[in-house]
């Protein structure tokens, strides 16, 4: 299943519970009035809103057997975001988005486990067959 | 240039500064009684010491146009593993080991400019045809 197939399905799973895609792709030009011509390469992003609160969304999808390796691009990647927003003091939460299956695998990699739960990661944990989202973790 | 042949440059650069290299590949399951079988994926870390210094590098050669991406994973991966040594109480100090014309392409982006000050990563800057350490960035 390809990454963008993923990127939209954490869109319809989130609009199904009434939030509104306001960016998509949600580049950190957005967030600021530098360009950012570089981030090619980079996981496309999406912005979100329900109410007065505003969601910056990274999808990961994780195909086996690259899972870790895609894990680090991910995390590297979202922590470069979190920085940018609280920099610019922005009321974004930011959050990974991956399906739980894959939260599971990685919570079992103690280091990992550890490591994020350090640095307060967010996630968001999605059935991509039922496009459902199953739980927030922040 | 393949990612091994960085690898051994910077090993070999190492050396002729004096350092020996203690292990190669350095794995988290080497810091930790816990095994990682599952770092598949992830890039090959070494080993090293001078004196009463140890030090764990990670090395990036970072190939266009995935720079950005390979940054993504690298820097992940590192802050696992500072992690992980701050964790054990290790006295070991991570490096990140990228070609110095690499970290000039990085350090023109703003955002990760400011993320990697703002988490004090530590770099070796190296010349990969002349086989030398540039800069320890700290």
């Amino acid at each position: 299943m390809a990454r963008d197939i993923f990127h939209d399905i954490v869109k319809r799973s989130l609009e199904k519970e009434g939030w509104r895609i306001t960016h998509d792709p949600l580049r950190l030009s957005a967030l600021d009035e530098a360009k950012l011509e570089a981030d090619l390469g980079s996981t496309k992003m999406f912005g979100a809103e329900l109410g007065q609160k505003h969601i910056a969304v990274e999808v990961k999808g994780f195909r086996r057997p690259s899972l870790i390796y895609e894990f680090h691009a991910a995390y590297g990647q979202y922590l470069i975001y979190e920085d940018a927003i609280e920099r610019r003091g922005l009321e974004w939460e930011i959050y990974l988005a991956i399906p739980e299956v894959a939260f599971h695998f990685l919570e079992k990699q103690e280091h990992v486990l550890y490591s994020i739960r350090k640095r307060n990661v967010r996630f968001i944990l999605f059935d991509e067959n039922l496009e459902i989202i199953k739980l927030w973790i922040k």
